[in-house]
């Protein structure tokens, strides 16, 4: 239908159904109009929430309760559905990972979807929706056959994949400390625990709200979701079911790890310990005997005998052997 | 409409509707009475609940239940709901925090709604509703449009914002205190964990009630409440959700942190005692031997040797890096 | 209308309305009928449940189940609500504490009411009921104008009150261990906090029924509870709510105390022991320095030099510089 | 009605109504027959699971459903109520304490009730039904005058008398174990808490499951219970209910023994180090001192001083005046 | 039926009634198709997940959900049930202990089964099911006289059946370590404690989505599942319970066993510590004696003197006796 193909960053939209296929940059929200008006399904993806002029046009292109306009230009919201009706609003986070720092991110992404559209906000630049568009364009996808539920089961199928990324490799990590913890722990691999301690935590937090949401969908008996699509749902509900069995064991792990760590610490203290007390306790009393009979007294008749050094230090090799007699008995040797 | 600005302290009211805005400070409870009379929405709010007075004549005023008129006045209340089907009763805590003494503190708010009027009671002179009244006094906010619950969520929305900036403060306590325990830990920082820790414990505990409160509003299936503004109550509940999230989470990392520093001082002491442990291992054995050729003894062979003292000094080399080569296959240094 | 004032123990009744009150001592439980058949409301209160007579009496009067006499007459009840159709039985315990021992103690008391009668049986012989008693008296209380649900409300509500008297305790014991804590904690101070929590489990454990009992009543749906009345029972069960919250915070703090006492304890040992290890570690290589010039070889070289004396003075010297330099850099001192 | 009284072990057959009880040790299932036929109550009690021929003929004789003769004769169930229509199956535990070898055994039992028969299978040889069938044979117990439903409550009522003993027991041991732990305790009372706790965790595990049971009895709505014995039902509930109650309290109790027996220990290792660290840090210096002062240098001026020995002396009365000074100042004397 | 024996890996399928057996091993999915048709039940087991034109052509012969299909062929799936309407999809995991490595291992289990087939899909090459195909053919077995509903029950039993006997090697190894522990325990053994928790936390997690599915099995309420076969459903749920109940005390005990072993290493550490003490204090103050007679000045009174050396003796006597007795009186020994 729509012949301009003018690109302006922002709003990209897809109009698609099971036969054709048209994508386009649009510079206007009034441009969305006529793709609406068609059957087809229309698919209008914008990338940044910054501006405010953009979100406010889609808005009142499609009559969107103001409350909702806040909730998608604020990024710290919590995971989120809520049903108004005519379209359902759904916010959720994806998760990346920066190789270089090693950290978490979260992005906000936000989905609108009614009858025949799906509007979707994603927080910044980085595209999660490319291999879904990719499918679209390929016309015999799922996709294609499907309305905008399904469309946005994908989107959501695509989000939860974004931690099992995540997942594998916080799973990964968690091995290595293992490794380490194991064989030859540092006062640094407490830290490193501690970070991944972090991180699960905040990854526990942020899927327990993911998983609600999806709960909610399924059940929100909304006419807007197609009982086909509802056992696709039903599908990342799993998914995120298993996460959180993911998350809970990694945490216990980590607890575990954790008193191993703490009674190896305690372990080599005790040895440590051991050792001193053993050698103090043997030869602390013989340097005593040695003080005795370095002593200058004038008067000092064992000084003078003639075996008085080899008795001394019989006496010494005797109270050794007592003392190490007594470390066996003990088992510390 | 009413005309007298005679300034008393206590009572203030404001009368407004799409229109018009009136605003009066009230000398006695009767003088409210022509303003329920009109069709506009009338705000009553009391500061001080010392007076006893002013909450019976309130209370005669508007027939409310003598219970309801004893919470008011009693500022130890958990934050609760009460149905009396022709108005809702409503107390919450707003709290704030004193930057000089650095303590948190709750001052308690009650309100009552009806079908044209609301009734809020503060604690003590802090003013929280001041924007709010602002906003009525600008004629174009939303809640001019609104009838009386769109004000009570209004109220308590700006209650539930100041619990934010409350998070915002511990926030960065704890990553100032994370910071040090990684850095440099101190006995000090256990106590100020301890602090930390027992403001999240209270805040948890004045959090979860405003979350019973504010889902009981949102279900509790009031004629007073319009269906337009149960949306905006839904909002503020996923507030309250985000902050009880937000203080788990604060209470995990904090244990995890006392974890680190448990694990840092027992660290600190294994490697003490490891240095003092070697030293002792290595010098006693050689002070005792230094103490056996110290003896006086007449008759002592080895003392006559021409290299007694150097083949001495050979026999404490040799036991001493006996000494380190047990060290270094026990992995100590 | 009764006459006789014979001071019998045991049996006290209080036959009340909004105009007439008559109190009396019975000395058989027969003398009750005729009040009971008055329209007024008539409270009976048995002091002791040593006498199985007095019990079996009420209870043939009445026509109470016996299952309901046995629970009577055992005091190691749990809280509990049983609903008989015609009567409610209601069990609940009243907590005193002792000053001069320093204990809580329970007291069993058992309530049962109908349409137009309550029976209170204690099980001691403290009178926890006596302001309630006075108030009807007064003839102007809100009691004397309700039935004998009210009653069972002020009852109640009376011993809901003995636990925040308890409370009120507790808390200024956890102020005072807090403040030794942080001061100048001693072994001894660990066994008060033993004690403190287990009063704490102990507590708790009494007010998790109450809140149930007191929740049951509100919901039973028995005609026997007026709907004005119900008003102010759920009031009481805001104060037991408000108990649990106080209970499950003590016992939060009191964990986060142990925490303290113990990382001060490991930062005490810590101490001592970096002492002695600098203590130790820069000696005991001086010591046997001055062991190896003490020794007698007749061939010892360096004791025949002129300035080896304060050579080995300088020695000892460079060798303290060097261990306090390796303390400075271990960030021990 | 049956004449034969040849003894046999195994079966034991109580038929009794209101008036009349006959009592008979049977040896075929065949024979239980004419009792059912008659209007009266039949209680038949089999001791010992271990012959299968017995309990496939009473199956057979009442028509049983295959898997409950499996689980009956299976004594590692665990306990459960099945509502099979025409009748109920209870597995249910009974708790026995060995006091010689001071060990808690389980014994299985299991209740089949319809409308006029109860079956009772006990796992050994232990009778804990014996006051039951006295009752019975008395012929005034409040059982004759009931069905075999409340029977079962009998039944049940004995068992969960049973595990009041054993907490009886548990509690004893418990403030044995604190008493030591505060007066003068050893590693062996640790052990003795492991094995305290293990009983407490295993006994948690065996009455849950019991509380459960007897709640699905109460609540099954089986026209089997008549309504007068729910109220009987329902105070066995209360009582398993209370065992909860007091078998959290001994594990939370017990845990706070750990503590204050691991800061115990923690104490008394600090005790020790701190004697150990002011001797250590006191007369090491000084021995250092006398040590330089035993050197055999030849040029030695200070040896040649006339007051050089009081001087010596006097600088190590300083040094170990300071050494204690800087003590008091630490707070460690 | 079938005549054809040609042995395929791969596809088995046994055709059964009450009265004939057919066993078969197929090359193609479309060889099924008769046995359908004919009235048996027709049970089809596929090894191996790796082919799947194999699970394609199942799923295109019975008309299976393609997402049921991508479920099977990946093994990383959560326990789970869901009703198609016309068949119940059911994933389990089997547990298998391999002896040599003494590691756990998951295969994953796929069944569908409809009105009069089931189908099985096994992971891997182990076969889980002989013991029930025996059953089968044998011809007299509960299974042949029920409907594929049971056979899915008697499946589901095996499976259950695998994770006792993983109980029993679990349940060994405990007592093993608690053995251990009490007797002599050494650093290896936390690290055998690790491990076994993360079994333990492992197996938990794996019982947990068990106990959901079967209960879900139970409740579903699909017509597929006979009232008669729901009896044995409820007794696998029974088993499920248990074993959750047993994977809950491992755990429990594991940590208690955890504690002893801290508090055995604390012990042991206090001792060493204590005997190092005691020998530091009582001999470093008599060295320090000694070595001022060894002292060198040349005017030094006390050499001289005809006792000095015994007096010296006294005194050092007077010394080590009193510190014993302050040991005495500190409990140390």
């Amino acid at each position: 239908m729509a012949k301009k193909e003018k690109k302006e960053p922002g709003i990209s939209l897809i109009s698609y159904n099971n036969k054709t296929v048209t994508e386009k940059q649009l510079s206007k929200a009034e441009e969305i109009f006529p793709f609406i008006a068609s059957g087809s399904v229309t698919w209008i993806d914008i990338k940044g929430i910054e501006d405010p002029q953009v979100i406010e046009d889609i808005g009142r292109q499609f009559n969107l309760h103001p409350l909702l306009l806040e909730d998608i230009s604020h990024s710290d919201q919590r995971p989120k559905i809520d049903n108004y009706g005519d379209y359902l609003f759904i916010i959720i986070k994806v998760i990346h990972h920066d190789k270089e720092s090693d950290q978490f991110s979260n992005e906000q992404i936000s989905l609108i979807f009614g009858k025949n559209f799906l509007i979707s906000f994603q927080e910044n630049e980085k595209d999660s929706f490319n291999p879904i568009r990719k499918k679209i364009c390929s016309l015999n996808s799922r996709i294609n056959k499907n309305g905008p539920d399904y469309l946005a089961y994908s989107l959501i199928d695509a989000i939860v994949d974004s931690y099992f990324a995540v997942f594998e490799i916080l799973g990964e990590k968690i091995e290595e400390i293992e490794e380490k913890i194991l064989t030859r722990p540092t006062p640094e691999t407490v830290r490193e625990m501690h970070f991944l301690k972090r991180k699960t935590i905040l990854l526990k937090k942020s899927i327990w709200p993911l998983r609600e949401v999806i709960l909610s969908l399924e059940r929100s008996g909304s006419p807007l979701i197609k009982k086909n699509t509802l056992i696709y749902m039903r599908d990342v509900y799993d998914h995120t079911i298993q996460m959180i069995d993911r998350v809970e064991t990694s945490r216990e792990i980590l607890t575990s790890m954790l008193d191993v760590y703490l009674t190896g610490t305690s372990n080599r203290l005790t040895e440590a310990m051991k050792v001193l007390t053993m050698i103090g306790t043997i030869f602390i009393p013989l340097t005593f005997i040695t003080g005795i009979y370095g002593m200058n007294f004038e008067f000092f008749p064992e000084l003078g005998w003639k075996y008085g050094y080899f008795a001394v230090l019989g006496v010494m090799l005797l109270v050794s052997l007592g003392m190490i007699f007594y470390f066996k008995r003990k088992k510390w040797i």
